[in-house]
């Protein structure tokens, strides 16, 4: 037996008797007579006292030599601490050793194994293991379980059946870019790693397992942004026999089962607006609502002026900068230098103070007098004190832009508060989207999700206009979930993969399967799937996935710990048939 | 709203209650003045009624129409059954229908959705998502579902930690064959597909995460036999600070908990035996102890008399029947054939009655007084009416061939019985086994397995004879799950690997990471890996793991129904650097 209790446990309660720990050391004071031993593991730290006239001379000097992260195991008597530490569950008590042992030396750790460590990220993901030694690391790991085993329960209660979908199935071109996986058994042909179980949880519905999820890794094998990994986990669900209302309810349920158990948050209802509300309103289709700061259309009150920049715009859009009014002329340029840089891309920025006697002072006061700039002030909900933030262009490209400033400044004024929470469902995506690289419409989801009823003739017409019966699930400025409606008859899949450019025999082939199905009693059915590394991070107040995900990899797609990918042998690659073929 | 409640639901409470029902035509039977149809769902079966009189005749007409499997909404009236089945949850009523939707028509389904259908497997296979309409498939995969939540919520209150490791990593020539994944962004470079996630949990133990389980996916590129799949899904379990009577205490509390929980069976405490005593007592290291004719040696009693097929052979070995003297003359050359069988390929079989009158008659009574068989009796624990089956020749051999015999006979015997349940440990596994193919010795369990203490000299002098603190669980007959205590000092790693022919430069390549890890501080740990189908299966009543797995692939590691896996687009190889290299 290595231990009668973990580190984090003894207290006053358990003075006078004898226990053994192990563990690793924190840290050692040795003040010659006497040493601290700091003895940490999972739960917590325990302090271990060495004293020269109590303890065997033979085992204090051995405590003297403990280095940094050694294991040890040691037994004692915990005894009352002298100046207690109320910060430490532990801190009221101390262990006075007698017997010591070390279960393996260490080396010193290449940094601090510490909340608030010396290494840089790359460093700390190559020593990996001792990275998540440290409690914000190690803290992520056991935060991300609690919240699958939230998610398990919750759904396995609602009468959700867990089944596993396979992991080596068959490549698309649709999509992003497959994994694929050699087969020695099949020469010449291949495996691709699922991007999603789409296609097999839809075969679910139509084996009659009407309410369907997993939480699988999937993959896709796309060019890194930060924060990114080619291997992600989802949350995915399906239920058959269900209209869009029902997939709602479903999974708003379970988040607000997560708000509360998870972090104590209780929210009512969520907020539902249509994508196309969220781009007017917010030029994203993830809106962060936990401040304000909407998007104040100014087309009719700033254009017909004198003003060419914005008589000759698309689009004139504006925000009101809460407390802006504050920002010196200086910080006020540096906004104007933030809009302009290449990443957001606008020409300039128009501004106008909201001065606490009610009066405005704008940088277009030439052009607009003050009832103009009052209506500005009506239109964008700017109180006296407060900064109106005027962007004008191509009607898409200035939303953006504005969302990127309302964003960054939501940020720098502290605005978006990573204890608070704010999700709501963004509906009625578009169908399809206009993909400029190829010249044709796309899925703007996947090519399973069904039009809205009627709008399928739009097709013909204005596929742009055609909208989805297809929804996000926005929390804080981040999308945690998106699903569908899909599509459950031969018929209308077939007209969609025709619409996206298949022709009928490439149709057959990659998902003939699925329209095969369809002829034998499929149920109408939708789902929903969330990223899980992001809504874990994101509950546990956080925005990088990386911190949540035991071993990630790095932009390169690579796991810079084990050293992979890598090389593999000629035999290797003869077996599967398979000769490089270096470009350089 | 689809529904307002399922297929398996309503009772004689719900009488006069106007319900909404969706699902699946299972049945019609038409009298001309009225159609009765079976509707289901994943829930159970209800009756509708459509009767002339009272039902519209537009929907009396539809009814008629309807098709085996097509997918159907229903509005009607709860009423009372005239003829009652009290073998359905919902026998006591039928629905009266008045209003009608399909939702969806479905082609004759190539075979029938019925308990025992007439479908091959073959067939089943490739409309999979028909089979899992079926009752049995479709228990079993919520069956899985069932005990997979119980895992995972009794591993959590255990202070378990999920932790996801993974998949994509990197490929080492050590075990079994690994897929590959070649990765576009370094070229020339392949990830591989996890066989476990054994190292990773082994740098979380040394990350300190003590309690670690993972249910994943692992993969295996062999050739398949019967029953295998080249992906397959492990309980995976790490401790750290444990010795092997605490993993084993864990585990065996886990598999207690299931048999309790899911089966209803409550077992005291397993028995444990040796893995010698496992060979010597069942011919095999996965004994089934539901049934006894445990091993008798026979060479003390047996040898050094006239028969010299005995007195040559290393192994004189036999087993009593219970029952066997039964046997007809016919019956016993049957079992002598089989035995001959080149599967099991013994040379031949001595057999012994033991008559009611306590008299023996045996196939080598020339040889063989009455004593003589007497000693055999009572050396294999055969009573009146048994019949003693012995073999001889090289041990390994000859217990492999009484093990076979032995198996076969409970099976035919129905000893075997699906809903008995006798788990037991296997423990003291040898630490190598000697590979005929390459000539040289391999890890039995895997590389990261420590020897018993005291036995790492051993290598030197008489490899074979070192034994690990190596352990399996078996239950009836399986190996369900197995697991080792590690290694975790670099300096006995870096001599196992030696041991096993690699050279430093290798070890290095490969596992160097985890060396490098074990020189940081590594607590003493182990584990055990669980094979969820197998366990599944077992705990189901059944042995074939193909019938708990929602997709599974046939014996050429196809998918059937999607037909994966498949060519690849040329361009997508270009991508990845490759070319076929085709041998045919």
């Amino acid at each position: 037996m290595y231990r009668s209790h973990n580190c984090g446990e003894l207290n006053e309660s358990h003075i006078n008797n004898e226990v053994t720990l192990s563990g690793w050391v924190q840290k050692v004071r040795d003040k010659g007579f006497m040493v601290w031993v700091d003895l940490r593991d999972r739960y917590g730290i325990t302090q271990l006292i060495f004293d020269a006239e109590r303890t065997d001379q033979t085992i204090f000097e051995q405590a003297q030599k403990l280095g940094r992260e050694f294991v040890v195991q040691v037994s004692g008597t915990v005894i009352e601490r002298a100046s207690k530490n109320p910060n430490l569950k532990t801190g009221d008590i101390e262990v006075l050793v007698s017997k010591l042992t070390i279960l393996n030396e260490a080396q010193v750790p290449p940094f601090t194994i510490e909340d608030e460590t010396d290494g840089g990220e790359e460093l700390r993901m190559k020593y990996r293991y001792l990275d998540i030694r440290r409690n914000p690391v190690k803290n992520n790991l056991i935060f991300r379980h609690k919240v699958t085993q939230e998610v398990r329960n919750y759904l396995s209660t609602s009468g959700f059946i867990e089944v596993e979908t396979p992991y080596l199935i068959k490549s698309t071109p649709e999509g992003a870019r497959d994994f694929v996986v050699p087969s020695r058994m099949n020469e010449g042909q291949f495996y691709a790693l699922p991007q999603s179980p789409q296609t097999f949880k839809q075969l679910l519905m139509v084996g009659g397992m009407d309410k369907y999820f997993q939480i699988v890794k999937c993959f896709r094998d796309e060019d890194l942004r930060a924060d990114r990994q080619p291997e992600f986990t989802q949350i995915d669900c399906e239920m058959a026999f269900v209209e869009q209302e029902d997939i709602l309810n479903a999974f708003e349920g379970l988040t607000r089962h997560l708000l509360k158990e998870v972090n104590g948050v209780e929210i009512e209802k969520f907020p539902r607006i249509t994508y196309d509300e969220a781009m007017s309103n917010y030029g994203n289709d993830k809106p962060d609502i936990r401040f304000g700061m909407e998007f104040g259309e100014l087309n009719a009150v700033a254009q017909h002026k004198e003003f060419k920049v914005f008589n000759d715009a698309e689009l004139v859009v504006g925000i009101a900068v809460p407390g802006g009014n504050s920002f010196t002329r200086k910080e006020i340029d540096n906004w104007i230098k933030w809009v302009k840089r290449p990443q957001v891309g606008a020409l300039g920025m128009v501004y106008s103070r909201c001065n606490d006697d009610g009066s405005f002072k704008s940088s277009v006061d030439k052009f607009y007098d003050q009832d103009d700039l009052a209506k500005w002030a009506e239109v964008t909900g700017a109180k006296a004190g407060d900064l109106i933030c005027v962007l004008s262009g191509p009607k898409d490209k200035v939303r953006a832009q504005l969302s990127a400033l309302r964003m960054e400044l939501a940020e720098q004024l502290g605005l978006r508060k990573p204890n608070e929470f704010a999700p709501l469902w963004v509906m009625d995506f578009p169908l399809l989207e206009w993909d400029e690289d190829t010249n044709r419409y796309h899925a703007m989801h996947h090519p399973f999700t069904s039009p809205k009823p009627g709008q399928l003739e739009l097709l013909e017409t204005d596929p742009g206009a055609v909208k989805a019966n297809a929804y996000d699930l926005v929390l804080n400025g981040n999308e945690i979930g998106g699903g569908s409606i899909r599509i459950h008859d031969k018929e209308t899949q077939a007209l969609m993969f025709d619409y996206l450019g298949f022709t009928p025999e490439e149709a057959k082939a990659q998902f003939g399967f699925l329209m095969d199905a369809f002829q034998y009693g499929a149920p109408p059915h939708g789902g929903l799937a969330f990223g899980l590394d992001r809504l874990v991070s994101i509950l546990g107040g956080q925005e990088t996935i990386r911190d949540f995900i035991a071993f990630p990899k790095n932009n390169s797609g690579r796991d810079v710990m084990i050293d992979a990918p890598a090389p593999v042998d000629d035999t290797q690659l003869e077996e599967l048939s398979l000769k490089l073929n270096l470009k350089s």
